[in-house]
């Protein structure tokens, strides 16, 4: 694997920890209502995001399509968790944006 | 493949639909902070009956203890489910009490 | 879900059935290195098919964008099966043919 | 997230790694058939290992019982790839051994 890949790998998994961690934190605040899209847009953006981890591990024949689409999905979730001030939808905003960053580079 | 894992496929297929529409449809309910274990659960109910139907569609010599796990599951999201009254919830319920024995026969 | 959702969902389900079918009975073939690629693309388009699944049934945001991308990586799977003459390969690409379309109509 | 946690998720990421890396570099070699069981069992403990990190993210209700089941898995890929002096396959034997100890703990 070369090293973009490697770079790469490592923001996603960054990212999927983060919007896992959000998914778990918005599910426990008092006022889960506010937090129903990103709740969404967290299980959207852990699950492609992981997805891409395991395709470029494998050398699948389509991970700058993968990128490109997970650039988009991870801009939604972005967006999104940016709205709220909770630490855990902050963090995990940083995290999708440099995540999208990534894979419109790669892609 | 034989027609009990025929049969079991079907009836994952339908739990993870359940789980999966439950799942939006709790994110759109008034009082979403009563639904937040529900969400939860479903999301874990959908992504493990996901996996062990592509186990069972790929000949994996896992499926008995995938099946005897996915029970578990399955039956702990049909109790909180159950605790509910809305449609979706009731559906649900009862889509995760059939996998769970289906699962359990199986395994 | 409205019915042309559930015509794709069934559409995917056949393909991932069809396409985990074959990786298994690829690796249980006398001359397994010509089937080397078809393994590859058998699990490059199962996985994804079932990912469009539970999308689906999740009500996902980006179920257009990855629609778009199943039908290319179903077309690639089915050029690939279509090379040879096992029934499992032919069947196959078939069920792969009928995902892109149904895909590509769908995104 | 605790450290336990924290340790597991980095060693199952790893064999996921070198699981999925196996799986590609088996596909490229002389002699495919001899590696089918490893490609089979590569592929299995990828995506076992995978689903396992996804959960211990977002704070499942089921990681123990996951554990228990990935430590199986584990080791059955450990053993199959054992048999094998590729050096892809060595590095893989490794790692399932070390993410089935793991598991085995934390379960």
């Amino acid at each position: 694997m070369n090293s973009d890949s490697q770079q790469l790998l490592s923001t996603l998994h960054d990212c999927a920890a983060a919007c896992n961690h959000c998914f778990d934190a918005c599910l426990q605040e008092e006022d889960v209502k506010m937090m129903a899209e990103c709740i969404r847009l967290d299980r959207e953006c852990a699950d492609f995001c992981s997805y891409l981890e395991q395709a470029i591990m494998r050398n699948s024949p389509f991970i700058k399509q993968l990128a490109a689409l997970c650039a988009e999905i991870c801009e939604a979730c972005a967006d999104e968790c940016g709205k709220h001030d909770h630490e855990h939808c902050q963090h995990c905003a940083k995290a999708c944006k440099a995540c999208a960053e990534a894979c419109r580079q790669f892609a």
